[in-house]
């Protein structure tokens, strides 16, 4: 649908910031903000997602909030798919979803509407880092609860050096990463 | 640079969720999460932007938390611009600067990383909704502060029926308004 002019390869690694000890001692922080903020590296993460699930039918791209909805919503338009956003509780105004996942301390959760998505999507899930993976786990079991049985999953980080059990869960899934952390 | 195939007029507010007496009574919530969802509102919107600002020398697209993002991330791509978000308070891991706005009941801020623009850069300052104009007036200040003199706005409904000194600061400035509520 869209005429592709450049598709080169880049090394996004360096377009996002580290940010030491943030939040916290130990934990060195990935800035995507400046990688959002250079168009070359913008239209490289849309190129190559795009090139990546253009054969699969896409008909919707969940995002999770907040920033997974910048590239989410790109790639939406890309695919020529709708947007769904997966919000923290009490974000959305209709009826809701929910499901819940752990934090280092307790449980949080997020919410789709009860409406977003129906049986017969296709479902490309995107966010712009994976680390634990409880909310891409979660947003996995809110397109279950539709039905949805096609579901695909999209990060432009993966910190590989967290091995949780979701992640096993998510290693049955098509996934593509960009930057992989070691 | 994108070939658009569609471009027909669509009533886009048959597109756009009413929700009566949300957050409060006698508030008419309009949720856009409909709009998102749906394929061809999701291409109505980005192409008519598109569109409208491709001869402006776009350089960065300002979003809005959260709902901003969604289609500020997809015009981005699509103007071959970068995207810069304005979060919340407290949400940016760099340096930022920061701007107040007032709330119906006392004041909160919104923040932008204080490298993310440049006095050079032409501005797109993109959200959901425009109601009071607290927050687009903050964004507007935000770019100011970076010394930016080229700033346009786009929304994609305008609560017209809501008169405040911030619209009449933003009425100074190129706006995109989709749909019209009064």
């Amino acid at each position: 649908m869209f005429h592709v002019e450049q598709f080169y390869k880049m090394d996004l690694r360096r377009e996002i910031r580290e940010i030491p000890d943030y939040p916290k001692k130990g934990i060195s922080f990935k800035d995507v903000t400046t990688l959002f903020k250079n168009k070359e590296a913008v239209r490289f993460v849309t190129n190559t997602i795009v090139e990546n699930f253009k054969e699969k039918g896409i008909t919707k791209v969940v995002g999770l909030e907040a920033r997974g909805f910048v590239f989410g919503g790109a790639i939406a338009d890309r695919l020529d798919a709708g947007f769904v956003p997966i919000r923290k509780k009490g974000k959305l105004p209709s009826a809701v979803l929910s499901e819940s996942y752990e934090l280092e301390y307790g449980m949080d959760s997020v919410e789709m509407h009860s409406d977003a998505l129906e049986k017969h999507d296709v479902v490309l899930i995107h966010d712009d880092l994976l680390a634990t993976g409880g909310t891409a786990v979660a947003a996995l079991n809110l397109a279950k609860k539709c039905g949805v049985e096609n579901i695909y999953f999209s990060f432009i980080c993966d910190l590989e050096f967290i091995d949780t059990p979701n992640k096993a869960i998510l290693k049955e899934y098509e996934t593509q990463v960009l930057v992989k952390y070691q």
